[in-house]
């Protein structure tokens, strides 16, 4: 059988890309390096055609497949299983710009075009692809949209999800669903487009994309914002979108336990407001002049100060030195990592609840595990936050988890449930939220779940086991 | 069989509320008035709850259901058939707000809320509500959300999909589905959210919505542009993305032809610029101040007549002068159904490509039906036109439809999809559109399509022959 199906794999991609031995940790380890999985082959088709045909033998042959882009999921969503039965199919070699349409604002890109390369073409035609997240010098479009990345500009440009017009996709039949528009209206039918988008790749494969392009700012202006809780951090959210709307582009909260492992860790970074409670990167783009944005930034932060809710605040006088403060919220994940092993969650609140459940939830974990530190920071503007937990310092942290994190999910997805919340913002179910999302999610909705993934894979061919 | 289930309806939501008799036509006759029905009961409940059993008393008796908000719908989806056996199900009763989050900038309504209740619910709390369209006095939010409405703020503020949060639905079993998330961000499973905007009823009923909202503008600036022809149009569209960015909140465009009868049946409105071959409605909203707008909008028109885009303008000076150059806009279609039968359309085009469409189809429809009157305008921001046909004058205009009517959706059909446009924009599939779908779509879409309707109603109950 596996004979077989391997033949028809070289067959349809060449037996060049059909990669069964040597070091394959670039696609059987996950990122994270908590999943090493074992697949039967590394298949790498250079075509929509060759993927149809790989997902036609695969179902023939009763194999079942993993896609994968750049490998940088955070859910084990993307690796093969440990049965050395799964096929691992690797978008990375369909990588190119299919298309520009400067007057229509679109590009179409193939799955695997890394995400910087997708922003860089864009930007050569004066145009913006505004989807940015840490991982985008490696991560693909492809899994962009299986996962419905998010990212630092969510706010005003929304996820992957609300940046797709359309898109190609390989069905589990192996057929080919041309759904490529590049219209901003289009109501004839049900919303495919969606259902594919964030389904990790257990509905369909995405092989290309049409997505949508916004005029580049004329100007961009970063600030940091000192704040003295989070309930203050809310009310200059609520002043700022009042008083940028659309120019506001960013606004990221980061609590001084995160900043302290910044400075512990990069000690060469700059740290503007050293004696804050929680911190606010806020940005504001401008379609016309940097001098209009920094007064819009200017009487804002005035005005916050004026209500309390702000107690100082800078503004970046350069690029270099907004780029610096950027650096300075990208850097709290790898100083997590310095500082050791630890418990990462993705959740989202309504934004008016934030401050509640962490008070709560700080105060539960506390109880619990005392002297534990929460690492708490985020896209406050989506409601999302990255609440993390390190161990007390001098805690064996590798032994803490081991022990100690299940409960420590409990205690925040309990929290997270009392408030409505989300236990997965942005990075998708995987493997590792699998069970969590049966035991949390509605019934009625498990049910509609598993009635369309029966419906459109009825073989099970696509990514079995993960999600459902 | 029919006697037990109106026993069982009338239990459901008592006797009141199950209408057998007398004049139904309000519920049984679309506003075109092209499809007039016969329901075995107009059914109104008043709750989520009362809803479902009415789905399940409907399925256990065999019986289908068409769903109902405002009964203004365009293509006879939201009316019964005429065989005397369906049951229509009003959602009117369920009008509720039911709750404002002005820190989350959520608002959750009931599907039978008017649109314009929701707006002014939302002004109320000093909030917009972006979604707007011509039958907002009567067409609600559950009806907007199955039709996936459009408006003239999608530039901006995108569809109705792109407002909504999260979504109460009672599924074909007759269970409730609470989906009622007003999170920004969630990626825990299938978008079942996104498959149930714009399903028309057939998939679920949605009795609840969460929905975004946004800040009011501080001010708001209303301009008309002569062009000379639609590629004019659409270098002044790139422009005005360019200079202002998300302040560009809409961008209506309006043949001399639409105008003209305007002019003719309501010759005490306005008429700016009387000799242009394209008037361009342009609309800036502005966070700060009326001054800025103003200064960029008239920045961005001297750009635009210098590079010969534009060959006059003039910008309204007061809120009065606004709703009045908005008036004339909406008064086209008014004005066309006082000039007699006519041919609608509601397709949508890649930007880029609307100059080619429309110069190519004019001319195919002037060599098939001389004399005959192209009414064009619509949403050019969007790529959305109304690419209505008016009989030449003196032409028997109901007997011109009769005859022709089918061969005209020949022509214009079979050049939107050679531009790769769509058929239906914002108005739906419904009755209408069925065949036009069906012979149209992909294959491929049109079985998953199948699929999903099969998986989540198999005894048919919903809304049945409509888009499927």
């Amino acid at each position: 059988m596996s004979a077989t199906l391997l033949d028809a794999l070289r067959a349809a991609v060449g037996a060049a890309q059909v990669l069964t031995e040597g070091d394959l940790s670039a696609y059987e380890l996950d990122w994270r390096k908590r999943w090493r999985g074992k697949a039967l082959a590394v298949v790498r088709p250079g075509s929509t055609d060759e993927v149809a045909q790989v997902v036609r033998a695969c179902a023939a042959a009763g194999a079942s497949i993993v896609a994968q882009g750049g490998n940088t999921g955070l859910v084990g969503g993307g690796v093969p299983d440990d049965s050395g039965r799964q096929v691992l199919l690797s978008l990375s070699r369909m990588n190119r710009v299919r298309a520009i349409d400067s007057a229509n604002a679109t590009i179409t890109l193939e799955a695997g075009c890394v995400l910087k390369a997708a922003q860089d073409a864009a930007a050569d035609q004066d145009l913006l692809f505004p989807l940015s997240l840490a991982a985008e010098g490696s991560c693909t479009i492809g899994g962009n949209l299986a996962t419905n990345a998010g990212g630092t500009q969510v706010l005003r440009f929304g996820n992957a999800r609300d940046l797709c017009l359309g898109l190609e996709v390989v069905t589990a039949q192996g057929d080919v669903w041309n759904g490529l528009t590049g219209l901003r209206k289009d109501n004839t039918g049900y919303d495919l487009r969606d259902l594919m988008i964030g389904s990790e790749g257990t509905l369909g494969i995405i092989t290309a994309a049409t997505m949508k392009l916004h005029p580049l700012p004329a100007a961009q202006l970063t600030a940091f914002a000192a704040c003295g809780n989070l309930t203050a951090c809310v009310h200059l959210l609520e002043l700022a979108r009042r008083h940028l709307g659309a120019a506001l582009t960013g606004f990221e909260v980061m609590g001084s336990a995160a900043l302290e492992l910044v400075a512990r860790h990069f000690p060469q970074l700059p740290r503007p407001l050293p004696g804050a409670a929680w911190t606010v990167l806020l940005e504001c783009a401008d379609a016309h002049s940097e001098s209009q944005a920094r007064e819009r930034v200017e009487s804002l932060l005035q005005t916050a100060i004026e209500h309390g809710h702000v107690a100082d605040a800078v503004l970046a006088e350069s690029v270099a030195q907004a780029r610096a403060l950027w650096h300075v919220r990208e850097s709290i994940p790898l100083a997590q990592s310095l500082e050791g092993p630890n418990i990462k969650h993705d959740i989202a609140l309504p934004v008016s609840a934030i401050a509640s459940f962490v008070r709560r939830t700080d105060a539960t974990l506390q109880t619990a595990f005392p002297g534990s530190r929460v690492i708490n920071f985020g896209h406050l503007g989506d409601g999302n936050l990255h609440y993390n937990l390190q161990p007390a310092p001098g805690v064996q942290a590798q032994a803490f988890l081991d022990q100690h994190e299940a409960a420590v999910n409990r205690i925040v997805y309990d929290a997270v449930a009392l408030f409505d919340g989300s236990i997965s913002a942005e990075h998708g179910i995987g493997a590792l939220k699998r069970d969590e999302l049966h035991e949390r999610k509605s019934p009625v909705a498990m049910a509609m779940m598993k009635a369309i993934k029966q419906a459109l894979d009825p073989l099970g061919t696509l990514n079995p086991g993960r999600v459902l």
